[in-house]
């Protein structure tokens, strides 16, 4: 069957069969084929028509795994419950989880032993019993373990930003920046799940983000640093099945943000890493309370991983730049490294302010000095050139000629003020109903910035969408999602 | 697509059409056929073969509900998340949840809305952040609602055994006894999940357990008593669903065991319930602390419900009666019935006392005295016939023929001694090994109980099998897993 399911892969039996074996939906069972064998839960085809007496209906993934054809038998036995359930029993319970058992639980989930009510267990169990410094210090160092990692001899640096602001596009100024000084920074970044652009969305503009370990081991050794798509190499695979089962309630234990997010530190070897934490009502940190506890823990879970971090908290309530989405995130970037003077002066001083301080933590003198002269001297726009020819793009490109959706429109001012409240939220949303991400040209363009005067008829922002169905669509939701309010 | 899933129904569409829609394995879509409406997950299919572009892969149940033929077409919408997802995260973040909340998550429960790991995440949080009572009374009351009614003027009495003691059969006494003192016992009993056999298997080899409501209702006004499968009867729906989610971690948060279980006989219109809490490190309970917090939970519950609750904790260290098996439990019942001198004396007294107690409850005099008399004066019998007439089974079964597995194996006493440990659990698996309780006449008849004596060479005990494979695989187990010992 040429079907690929979400989590744990599913197989079918012929319901005569199932009720021979005494097997029921949702049972689990090894599929053996020579010496490879395949878990999966069962579901019961009711007529010969779907699945024969004697057959099996399988699946893409075991297919494939188990290298098997059609026609061919496979030998499938009852599964016994994997292991670590009982010590997602125990967490659940209340106990602390030992290295051993830590481990069992990273192992069964990335290699498909746990279910979707299974994981949810162990994420519920670690959100309400929260995991001690010790407990997360194991998690993260077993999900690094139990995917791809990248050597680079030490220092080598990193960012992270917690998320949750449009525009935000720092990390393609720092890395061109700290490479620049002759450190090295292996970027490896995410794509949107509810923004209208991650890193990695914005550098497919440019260049090609999803390359293989050994190409990326290549361009880092040659230019030092490389911003490519993580989800592609495999990173502390564990992670993206947790946040699967997270998302429906948007809850992330408190352990679990912290080992996602350094366990993918660990995975490059990370030594040095400076720390984003947006927060404002409409970020994903919504309190400085919460700012400051995930600070502290940061850094204390850091110094056990002998990882040098840095936080910054900062104002997650605007959005960050002119452009929003990918292609006028891009432009943007690309406008900072060239000097040219459309360029977004907030987004530049963020990028400038944490690169200096990375290259601080890393020993050098007068980092931020040293930032701003690699900036202005160009020889950012000159590294950041290197990493997108070694990605497979055009390093000669002209922001100017970057596509924008063509179909566009406008609102202006309607009377004489001041710019109030510019809303994170709504921007998102918006530029998402655009088609950000997707649509590379779609999202908004801002002129003005929050507290700047305007005059009735000054052009507020723009919105760019690749069809006029979608951006007519956007017109229409703009009366309920205002972005920017004039007072 | 001919294939029943466990959960929330898989729905399976082109890749091509899905990256379109920006749809991903696990989202949820909303699926239209004219004014019927079905929620389901997505899966993906790879290629034209399995789901051709513009098509859409249904399986049985949501063909079933939507009334949808091959080649028709169906309108498909992403869904939102639903409601309760909200209320789950609230409990999971310790609040109290209101009667609109608990309503709205088993309203979703029982209509499929949530999948596996958000339910499991409500289980979780139910479990971790324990359910005040007016919860739980809350979460009795919706379970029951959302479910099957059988409305019979009160009083209506009811019982119920926490389970986990082999042979345990009592239901099949108190029942013809309460019924025959003229009271109103419409007893709705499980199925086996890991016992040997469950009340409606046993009762199974005497009559037909499985019927509609509407016979059902017929049965008990005439008879006023019942012994049917609840499990047939759409009681309380919601619970086997969070049942399936608990079923791998062994857990069952107190509050859900109460309300699956009170939901059960509010459904049934109960006024006067005996609860059975055997107790020891082999049952479901394993400690008197455990079972007196039950005992407290359950009567402050019920008063609230308006039932009156009477709780015994009872010794669930050795099994119940000779027989352990369905055939052979139904036959220790009728020996019973019949005053037959190979009668169980251990499960007639437990069972005579149980209905006394039910009986001084309903507030008839001298309840122990009154339920010996009925079983003396063979009323019970007589109302057992009724019963098992009514319900389609033969009223003058002979127990002496009724079937039992032809393959047998005796087990003899070593030596001069006393009986020790008759052991529970492997009791129970030692039957089940040997087929029960799906081979209705398989399982252990014991000829001796714990503290009597017994010579060299006299029989302890004989496991009957339905086929000579299952009886090998038995007698080879039972080293490791000793049923008797003698000492």
């Amino acid at each position: 069957m040429d079907i690929a399911t979400g989590g744990i892969p599913i197989t079918i039996l012929n319901q005569h069969d199932a009720s021979k074996l005494d097997l029921h939906p949702g049972d689990r069972i090894k599929i053996f084929k020579g010496r490879r064998m395949e878990t999966a839960d069962i579901n019961i085809a009711e007529s010969e028509k779907a699945v024969p007496k004697g057959g099996i209906g399988l699946f893409e993934e075991i297919i494939d795994s188990l290298k098997v054809k059609e026609g061919k038998s496979v030998r499938i036995v009852p599964a016994r419950r994997p292991r670590s359930i009982q010590f997602i029993r125990k967490k659940l319970d209340g106990g602390e989880l030992t290295k051993k058992e830590i481990d069992q639980i990273v192992w069964d989930i990335v290699h498909n032993k746990l279910d979707d009510s299974e994981l949810a267990f162990f994420v519920a169990a670690c959100y309400t019993n929260i995991m001690s410094s010790k407990e997360t210090v194991l998690l993260t160092k077993a999900m690094a373990r139990e995917g791809a990692m990248l050597k680079f001899p030490k220092p080598v640096i990193d960012k992270h930003c917690v998320g949750g602001v449009a525009g935000n596009r720092t990390t393609m100024l720092i890395v061109p920046i700290v490479a620049a000084a002759g450190l090295t920074m292996p970027k490896t970044s995410s794509r949107s799940i509810t923004s209208p652009a991650g890193t990695a969305d914005t550098m497919e503009v440019l260049a090609n983000v999803c390359l293989p370990i050994g190409k990326i081991k290549k361009i880092v050794r040659k230019h030092k640093a490389c911003i490519v798509w993580g989800g592609a190499m495999n990173l502390a695979p564990a992670d993206d099945k947790i946040i699967k089962v997270e998302r429906p309630l948007r809850i992330d234990a408190e352990s679990q943000l912290l080992a996602s997010i350094l366990a993918k530190k660990t995975s490059v070897n990370a030594s040095h890493v400076l720390i984003d934490i947006p927060t404002s009502k409409e970020a994903k940190v919504t309190s400085i309370r919460r700012a400051e506890r995930l600070k502290k823990d940061f850094v204390g879970i850091g110094k056990k991983l002998g990882m040098k971090i840095k936080v910054i908290i900062t104002d997650g309530s605007r959005p960050i730049g002119n452009g929003i989405g990918p292609a006028l995130e891009a432009r943007d970037v690309l406008w900072i490294l060239k000097r040219d003077p459309r360029r977004p002066l907030d987004l530049e001083s963020k990028g400038v302010m944490m690169a200096g301080m990375l290259l601080g933590m890393a020993g050098l003198k007068n980092g931020l000095k040293r930032a701003k002269e690699i900036l202005d001297k160009g020889l950012a726009l000159k590294k950041m050139q290197d990493i997108i020819k070694a990605q497979g793009g055009n390093p000669k490109i002209n922001p100017n000629k970057i596509k924008i959706g063509r179909f566009q429109f406008t609102r202006k001012a309607a009377k004489n003020g001041v710019i109030k409240d510019v809303d994170n939220r709504n921007t998102s949303k918006i530029a998402r109903l655009a088609g950000a991400p997707d649509d590379k040209g779609a999202g908004i363009y801002f002129y003005k910035h929050e507290g700047q005067r305007v005059k009735k008829g000054e052009s507020l922002f723009t919105i760019y969408a690749h069809n006029k169905a979608k951006l007519d669509y956007v017109i229409e939701h703009l009366k309920q999602m205002p972005v920017v309010k004039v007072k």
